[in-house]
């Protein structure tokens, strides 16, 4: 049979949980269409902090970097939330990723049927939202030089950051862009802020020129401030998005929010070559947890109430991305919702007259219908 | 009788139709509290672009300083949207910014009762949404040096912008949002991206030192992706926000669009000393009018169809915020709401059984109210 090896980088707080559940399902329909997987289980984040003082292990990233693929759980929590730049989780993260070079990252925001009354937008408005958002994910500000602090001749301190594009840059993650959709509904919003920032005229310049390679996506601009308010009025209109890594943050949040269900969201972090990076999107986002009340889910961790359900899409990501395994990639998000029609529901996306279980339960559930 | 000079500056599009409405409203809301107004009307953007090839003009910069307070209509439109980045219109408008030194802007997104069906939330999530957010306007990403185009050894070109803070310009935004916090319901919630950005560290920094002046001020610190969530998930859970000049521009615009009646609402552009700059939101967002469909504000102008409730609302803002009259802004603002309780709507904001009129109409029905 095909063999794979998969890097597996539980992580923080519910990262191992819902990534032990993942992991099942992943054997199992690997065992369904005559696929094995090997698992090297290696730690990142504040597990790698309280074991080996540093955020990203070079063994972690060699590790991965010979992998064939690598599932991620979640990053960080309040306990390392004080320690320097250095020292965070979330840098650890931005490591994997630049070490990675996974430059693009594919950040799907769908309303599922089953779910549609968990978004806070009315029923007609979130019905059949249905976007991806294609985000670049080793540049722009996040990784531009000159960084750092400073004083000035006043004698005040000023921080700063650079936001800066070169054309290889734009160009590699505008291809991906409109490689996805042509596969998706042929339509592409480039999302920048060109009115103000030169970084985004250059944007704005590349992703124009290669335009004329696909003739059959259509290609429309939109400023990020815009962009945001369309995605309240109006996400239907909305197929791909491309975007800077910075906007990217916020409006792939923002997209993923609109569903109501961030717990069902996956996601993939894709270069040129070398192995993907999938993780669910709740994962990468470890302030959310102490916000979210119901989706509070660091503290779900002792009750068996995270939902898996986001990691178990994320391996289907991983199988269709990464793996090139469409039929496996197709059989696990059909059972994701056999799962959801057959009235199986975690805390963070129940609601009355459904059944209420916990991730393993659910887990469970979905194996049964792989 | 007190006067006061105010500067109009009519803009572009619908700009002249709804700062004429609210000129009147000002002028007789003024007759009733015993209030003077001179009023100067100067060239801007597309406008002063097409009169004199610059978009600010020195003498509408000289002008609009030297009165008490300046009323702004609306900026840009197709015509120059070509136009290289010193002859655009939002050119000047970030000119007259920097040359006012109004660094702080206050755009309240308020969700009103009569108004709330306009939403894409659920009603029980729009209802009784009221926050203010507090964007720094004259610094960070706008206009941090250095920016422009570069080429690298390799021959690959670049396009770069630096965001910028230093303390100084820190504290006196802080300093307007914990003001503000304390006069509204003393929650202000600071938003900013300190897990990776230099400039976000010193931001927090700054804003968390100054708050052991605001005692009675709760302060909490929310990620820019976590804000942009929270708002579609809560808005009700905010009060007052601050945030730097880019996450400003997003969050602000998705705030407003969250109360679906963009056509309600004002924005304060408040300096250290010198008149502010007062303005309807939607006037600020030129690539707004394309995207919008009803809201197609650019196309009502032949129709009478614009809706002026926003800039005359700004001219309630004007008088609380650049004068210091309390009284007559909130004549203002009752009159509007009377005009709403009344039944009359211009079109962005109809809904059936409501009395659908024009731009001059609803400006003479909120007179009357007065
Ligand atoms: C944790 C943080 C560094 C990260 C980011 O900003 O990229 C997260 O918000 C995400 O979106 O994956
Ligand atoms: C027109 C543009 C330069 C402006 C900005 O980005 O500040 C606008 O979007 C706004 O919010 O006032």
């Amino acid at each position: 049979p095909k063999h794979y090896n998969i890097t597996l980088l539980p992580g923080d707080g519910i990262g191992p949980e819902v990534v032990s559940v993942a992991k099942n399902v992943l054997s199992l329909v690997g065992s369904r269409h005559g696929i094995e997987f090997g698992f090297q289980e290696m730690p990142v984040g504040g597990a790698a902090l309280d074991l080996v003082g540093v955020p990203l292990p070079d063994e972690t990233l060699s590790v991965a970097k010979q992998s064939d693929a690598i599932l991620l759980g979640a990053i960080g929590g309040y306990k390392w939330d004080k320690n320097e730049k250095h020292l965070k989780p979330e840098t650890g993260l931005l490591q994997l990723r630049a070490g990675l070079g996974v430059f693009a990252n594919l950040r799907p925001a769908t309303v599922l049927p089953q779910l549609v009354d968990s978004s806070t937008l009315k029923k007609e408005v979130a019905e059949g939202v249905d976007l991806m958002v294609v985000r670049e994910l080793t540049g722009g500000i996040y990784f531009g030089q000159p960084r750092g602090f400073s004083t000035t001749e006043k004698g005040e301190e000023i921080g700063f950051n650079t936001e800066v594009y070169a054309t290889y840059e734009i160009d590699r993650i505008a291809r991906v862009a409109f490689e996805t959709a042509r596969k998706r509904c042929g339509k592409l919003c480039s999302v920048d802020k060109a009115n103000v920032l030169e970084a985004s005229m250059l944007w704005r310049k590349r992703v124009t020129l290669m335009a004329s390679d696909y003739p059959d996506v259509e290609l429309t601009h939109m400023y990020v401030d815009n962009a945001a308010m369309q995605l309240i009025r109006d996400p239907k209109q909305f197929d791909t998005i491309v975007t800077n890594n910075i906007f990217g943050d916020i409006l792939s949040d923002e997209a993923s929010m609109l569903t109501g269900s961030i717990g069902m969201l996956p996601s993939a972090c894709l270069g040129e070559s070398g192995p993907g990076l999938f993780e669910p999107i709740h994962g990468s986002a470890p302030d959310i947890a102490g916000q979210l009340g119901l989706f509070c889910l660091f503290y779900l961790i002792l009750q068996d109430k995270a939902n898996p359900l986001a990691t178990v899409l994320s391996v289907a990501m991983l199988l269709r991305y990464g793996l090139q395994e469409e039929y496996a990639a197709i059989t696990i998000e059909s059972a994701v919702l056999d799962t959801l029609n057959n009235g199986f529901r975690t805390g963070d996306i129940f609601s009355s007259g459904k059944k209420l279980v916990g991730c393993k339960e659910i887990g469970e559930e979905v194996m049964k219908s792989v």
